[in-house]
């Protein structure tokens, strides 16, 4: 049996279910699906677009291997005519979306699925896992580059993050949102990811002196020479470098920095930066980790901590102050006709959408329209085709395309959006049709 | 290039740099790692161990595959020498372990590993990313059954999980910890894990007429007519039932529940309830869904809300109020000598460990003793062995077994930790052997 990431299993039973009867019922006629956050999560302003790429690579592949279909064939819950229809399924669709790096807001739509029923209900499963982890995590790292935007930082999440997937996309999409890299080697390997590293406690313990682990880690390593110092006592250790320092140099190694990762970190730095200064070993650098996250990365650099560079771990690849997005993937319009959600508190905006963002004069954002995609509005359509009958309408686009996307897009973003508090949400104007449209709906329904 | 979970490269650089200077320097004595938490979560009272199959799994097959190895030469990283050693590299350890399904608490190891040092560094990344996840959600997952005991619960979190690996795992974790089973059809076919599902709000959306989806996905799944009733107007689908359930009967079809996901859910589900009792249909049961969790769980029971089964997504599948375990996995003795990391609120426990457990006389749990694998001390020893020579001692255990053991051991828990507010902690004793030997080392060390 195939595995994540690969398996078309890999889904709700319900898709199943429900497309068993749209199969009985021949309901194959074109449905809109649209992916949107609800509401923003309270410690965010804006969220930055993640994900479509592997979106893209799940629409283009996805089908039913003959040991998938053996298996529903046996589960006893599905005909065996539909099973053979299943045989032949293919994402034969369009998709229309908003380009990764790009940052939105509630209630905007970032990818919208256009597809016989059938197609565009099945993938929704796996297209809000994706589109919700690397959303969250792009929008959660781009935080702590604004709380640092010189210093280098780094993916140090593989361990705590959720199952191995999420190791390996948490590291690109805190990539893609500034971050320098990461410390998960198949990230580097997969998406050319600059990789960075230094060592574990248990190398220092596993020598009986901490001087010798240091000097058999540089020679292994002579031009990546980070040192972690605080496994028995900071200063003494950063002390030591002293000895350590000229006897590596003879051999032609330079330490490259140290690293801090339990204690008061402000404290320990402006110990340990005195302490190298005074050696001669201004030149070495410091790096923090243990904990980290955009708020105590804002606090140190308050506080006049003297490090280089971090690593975010834990708090960054799970979004620990915000692990989910309320968003969702909704049936918009069916043969042609829109259609409106109105459950409590979960209704929704109906139709086929389009959303424009406007600049003003000094090249601003300044606000956004929603509305539906048979409309004109001036400012920039965020919504372009990238699919057609299943196949991408460009190759991959580069980490550094995006990057440099982002980049820009917080260059034009209100100043107050950029800051870690909480802010008054941004203006998203609902086009005059579209509200139409949807007291329409909500009039005609039952 | 394989995909998680299946590549060595699913680890942090610093274990293949570290590795590099244990090669250089010969460093291939045996070492002793343990995996624990150092501390529970506040809104935990115990842990459940869950992960060890996946880890064995992990273990067994490890290996570098011939891309592997040559992306490893040509990052620039690494001597040709150390990745031919790597060639050859196999994981032919020994692992101790508490089997899934037992309760732990904060400093107790689950599992120590004994191999070569090199063995058991490369492995750490990837066992803490399966242990700290799966731990996580049946420590969760539980305190919904406890919650709910008689209440059919299954994993709706899919969607929101983080990536594609954590979907299939928590459904596991979740399935193993007393969950009746998940929407996650993976799942299913490779854990027969048992599989529920219902109908999307889409579903309802694509038809003209609610009813008319209701009944062609009636007739699609005759067997498990489960309806969601809150697209539009929960009551009046609810009312609207009375007309089609004899219509359903007549074909031999039998409504089985339906499914509230919006609004105050106890309040619809008495007023659904009523509806459907009026209607003679009083053996259809009320299944429910939307942000629930186990205090969502306990405020709907105490207020006697009618409903028979409860569907966990989001705040399941990320553990969302505490999204990760305070966990290490330490190496506590190398070349027969027991080490320490002292690091400031980070210090471990040396050595080689084993675990009691001991029942007061009316077989209670009432203390565990943390201790030297050399010592001997009444109660049950929880580290028992399950590989050696990198090799499995005992096929996988069915789910079934561990489920019946966390069954019996909550039977034994103090009932105080089975609430779901914080408790005082669960008496660890640490013995007075390890002290000594923790105050030996401290004394020794520099």
């Amino acid at each position: 049996m195939k595995r994540p990431p690969d398996s078309a299993l890999l889904t709700d039973l319900y898709q199943l279910t429900m497309l068993q009867a749209y199969y009985e019922q021949d309901m194959q006629d074109t449905a809109v699906f649209e992916f949107f956050v609800r509401k923003l999560p309270r410690q965010r302003n804006f969220l930055v677009a993640a994900g479509l790429e592997q979106v893209l690579d799940y629409l283009e592949t996805l089908h039913f291997t003959a040991e998938e279909l053996d298996w529903l064939n046996s589960c006893g819950r599905f005909s065996s005519d539909f099973v053979d229809w299943l045989a032949g399924f293919r994402f034969r669709g369009e998709v229309r979306a908003m380009a990764e790096g790009r940052v939105f807001f509630a209630d905007e739509p970032i990818l919208q699925v256009i597809a016989p029923l059938p197609q565009a209900q099945l993938v929704e499963s796996r297209l809000i896992n994706i589109l919700n982890f690397q959303t969250l995590i792009a929008s959660k790292s781009v935080r702590a580059r604004l709380a640092a935007p010189d210093a280098l930082l780094v993916d140090f999440g593989m361990r705590r993050a959720h199952g191995g997937e999420a190791a390996l996309l948490a590291a690109r999409a805190s990539y893609l949102a500034g971050f320098d890299g990461s410390a998960t080697v198949l990230a580097g390997a997969l998406y050319s990811i600059p990789l960075f590293g230094t060592m574990a406690h248990s190398f220092v313990l596993a020598h009986d002196e901490e001087l010798l682990a240091f000097e058999h880690f540089a020679q292994a390593q002579p031009d990546n020479v980070v040192l972690l110092i605080d496994t028995y006592d900071t200063e003494a250790a950063a002390t030591r470098l002293q000895e350590l320092a000229p006897r590596l140099a003879r051999r032609g190694i330079r330490i490259k920095g140290v690293r801090l990762d339990s204690g008061d970190l402000a404290e320990h730095a402006r110990r340990v930066r005195r302490i190298l200064d005074q050696a001669g070993l201004s030149e070495v650098t410091i790096f923090a980790s243990g904990n980290l996250d955009e708020y105590a990365l804002q606090r140190l650099r308050a506080d006049g901590a003297p490090i280089d560079g971090f690593g975010l771990g834990t708090r960054l690849d799970t979004s620990a102050d915000a692990p989910s997005l309320d968003c969702a993937y909704k049936l918009e319009e069916y043969a042609g006709r829109p259609r409106r959600k109105r459950s409590e508190g979960k209704a929704t905006w109906p139709g086929r959408k389009q959303l424009w963002r406007h600049r003003d004069e000094s090249g601003l954002l300044c606000g956004d329209t929603l509305g539906l995609a048979t409309e004109e509005h001036p400012g920039e359509a965020l919504l372009r085709p990238v699919m057609r009958d299943g196949r991408r309408l460009a190759a991959a686009e580069p980490l550094s395309d995006i990057r440099a996307r982002l980049r820009q897009e917080l260059e034009r973003l209100p100043e107050t959006l950029l800051r870690l508090e909480p802010q008054p949400a941004y203006p998203v104007e609902i086009s005059p049709a579209l509200r139409r449209l949807a007291a329409e709906l909500d009039a005609a329904t039952h």
